[in-house]
C-alpha cells in the first residue's frame, strides 16, 4: 500500500510498504480523508522527534472504511464507515483507573506513537472505532476529531445558554470551538489578529475582536456590561493571550485552556485570587465528545465546509505541510488518501 | 476612646479620639481582641494608601462585645459577644447580583477602606455581625476571621476525606488551611522553608517538605503513588511555589490560589492542558465559612492557641507591626484593644 512517511525534520515521502494486517481485536481501515492536525506540523518541524519512529506515517484525524477485521473483533463488517478515537490507554494507571482514560498517565496517541493515518489503510484496535452514520459524507467526517476536541473543550467549559463566551484565537480549534459554543446557547465573540481568519469569523456570524486595533479587553468589558465575560477560551497560545484571558473574564467566571503553552508564560495570579476565577485545562476528547462530534457533524448544522481551505493527494503531503505552514489563509487542509 | 491610627507609612499611634456611634443599622463593638494581618502590615509598610485614608485605626480580626446599638437594629443586646464579617457588599452590581456578595465589585472593606478595630470601639453595619456562642474564649474568637479565610479556601477546593493535600507554605492562613483540611479528612503536607515554622508544622502533626533542601515535587510524587496530590493550595505567593504547584498536582487535581500574588509569575499552562488541572482562586469568605469557622473554633478541636505567638497592647501596635515584619518566629499576634 502507499503510505506517506516521516523520515525526518521536514522530510516526507509517500512510498509504497507491505499492506499492514489487523492482529487480535484489531481492525483495518481504509483510510478515506485525514486531516493536518498542527500537531503533524510540529512532528513536520522535528519538534517530536522524541515521540515519532520514523520511517513512520503520521496522521490521525481520519475517516474511512471497515477494510478487514482481525481475530475476535465483533460487531464490524467490511464497508462499515468509521472514524478513529485515536487515544491507546493503559487502563491500570491511576488516572485510568479514576476513570480519566483520556489523559492516560502512558497513553499512546495512535498516529504519533504508533503509525498513522497518512497511509491507505490504518490498522487501530477495534474498541476506538465510531460508527459513522451510513451516506455521511467521508469528507467532512474527516473534521470530527477536531470537532470532537471542540465538544469536549465547551462540555469542559460548561457553556449555559446565553454564556458570553470569548474565544481567543481564530484558528481550526479556535473555530470549532467557537461553533460548538454558539451551538450550545453562548453569544460568542473570536478575538484575533489574522485578517483572513477574522472575516471568516464574521463571515460565520461571530463577533469579532482584532487586539491589534482596538483593546480587547476593554471591550469585552462594555460588551458584557462591566462585568466581563462569563467564559473564555484561550485557545491563541500567546503570552499576550495568557494575560488577557483573566482580564476578560467576569468575577466567578471560568477559563478554558485549549492550546499548547510550549513554557511557562506570566499569568495574573492575582486576578484569580481577586475574581475568584476558575481554569481548567482540557485536552483531547472522551468518548461521548467522539459521539456527540459526529452527531454534530452528521446533522449538517454546523458550517463544516467553510473551514476547509484546500486538499492535496497523498502523494503531496510535504506540500500541503509547506501550504499549512505558509498560507496566512488557511485553514483545516485534507488529505485523500483512497477514494473511500 | 484610644484608638491605634495609620498615619502614614511606618507610622502609627495611639491616640485619644472622640467616641464614635452607631447610626441608623449600625451597631458599636467594644474591642476585646484584634489579630494582626498580612493586609495590615502592608498598610503600615505604606503599599495601601489608595484604600486607606490617615488618620484612620485599620484592623478588622476582632472579637468583642456589642456596646451601643443604632436606630432600628433589632435582635441584638449590649454585652452579646460577637465577631465581624467585615465585608460591606454594594447589593447592586453584576457579582453581587449572581450571589457573591463576598467579591462584590465596589467591596468596602470594614478596616482598610472603613476605620478598623485597632480600637476601643468599632463601628460596623449590624448585619455583619455573628454571634459568638457564650463562654467562648475572646482572645480565641480574634481568630475566626483567618479561620474563614481557611474554611473558605478547604470549601472551594472541595477537600475530601482521604485527600492528599499539598499546603505551599507554612504562615498563619496556611497553617489554618492545613489544620481545616485534615479536618474535612485530607491528608496533609505542609511546604515551607521557615526552620521555625517546619518545626510547628510538625508539632501539629502535618508532613512538611522543605524545598530547599530536597525535591519537593518529587517528594509529592513519591507519597502520592506517582500521581501527585488531589489538591494544592498555593498559599506561599511565591515564584518557586506558582511553578510547584502544576508539578505537584495529580492529572484532574485541583490547585487553589490563596496567596495575593503582586504581579504576573511564570505558570505552566501546558500542565494545565496536559493532567486537565483545574485551577481556583479563593478570597476572604461568605457567610457559612464565618459560621463555620465559629463553630470550629469554638469546639476547641484545632490547636489555635499553638498559633499565637504574642500579645501587645493597642498602645503599641507600631512595635507590634515591627515585631511582625522580622521575627522569623512570629504566627499570629493579637492586640488587646480593651479588657473586654
Amino acid at each position: 500500500m502507499k503510505a506517506a512517511q516521516y523520515l525526518g525534520a521536514r522530510n516526507v515521502d509517500c512510498r509504497e510498504i507491505p499492506e499492514p494486517q489487523p492482529g487480535p481485536g484489531e481492525v483495518a481501515v481504509r483510510i478515506a480523508w485525514c486531516g493536518i492536525c498542527g500537531t503533524d506540523l510540529h512532528i513536520f518541524h522535528g519538534h517530536m522527534d522524541r515521540r515519532v519512529t520514523p520511517p513512520q506515517a503520521v496522521g490521525h484525524e481520519a475517516s474511512g472504511r471497515v477494510a478487514a477485521v482481525g481475530p475476535g473483533v465483533e460487531g464490524w463488517n467490511i464497508g462499515d464507515p468509521v472514524t478513529v478515537r485515536p487515544l491507546d490507554n493503559c487502563g491500570e494507571c491511576g488516572t485510568c483507573r479514576r476513570g480519566f482514560t483520556h489523559i492516560c498517565e502512558k497513553l499512546r496517541f495512535l498516529g504519533i506513537e504508533t503509525p498513522g493515518a497518512f497511509a491507505e489503510r490504518w490498522i487501530v484496535p477495534a474498541r476506538l472505532l465510531h460508527r459513522l452514520p451510513e451516506g455521511m459524507d467521508l469528507r467532512l467526517a474527516a473534521l470530527v476529531e477536531p470537532l470532537a476536541v471542540a465538544c469536549h473543550d465547551v462540555r469542559i467549559g460548561g457553556v449555559q445558554p446565553g454564556d458570553s463566551v470569548v474565544v481567543n484565537g481564530g484558528g481550526p480549534i479556535g473555530m470549532l470551538v467557537a461553533l460548538a459554543a454558539r451551538k450550545a446557547g453562548g453569544k460568542v465573540t473570536i478575538v484575533e489578529i489574522n485578517p483572513f481568519r477574522l472575516e471568516l469569523a464574521a463571515s460565520l456570524g461571530f463577533a469579532t475582536l482584532n487586539p491589534v486595533e482596538a483593546d480587547a479587553v476593554e471591550a469585552v468589558r462594555k460588551a458584557t456590561g462591566g462585568s466581563g465575560a462569563d467564559l473564555v477560551f484561550e485557545v491563541s497560545g500567546s503570552k499576550a493571550g495568557a494575560l488577557a484571558m483573566t482580564a476578560m473574564a467576569r468575577p466567578r467566571g471560568r477559563i478554558v485552556i485549549v492550546a499548547i503553552f510550549p513554557e511557562p508564560v506570566p499569568v495574573d495570579l492575582h486576578k484569580f485570587f481577586w475574581k475568584e476565577l476558575e481554569l481548567c485545562g482540557a485536552r483531547v476528547y472522551e468518548k461521548e465528545d467522539f459521539d456527540a462530534a459526529i452527531a454534530l457533524a452528521a446533522s449538517g448544522e454546523l458550517p463544516l465546509e467553510t473551514l476547509i481551505s484546500k486538499e492535496f493527494p497523498l502523494e503531496e503531503l510535504g506540500k500541503a505541510f509547506e501550504y499549512a505552514e505558509t498560507a496566512r489563509d488557511a485553514m483545516k487542509i485534507l488529505i485523500k488518501c483512497t477514494e473511500g
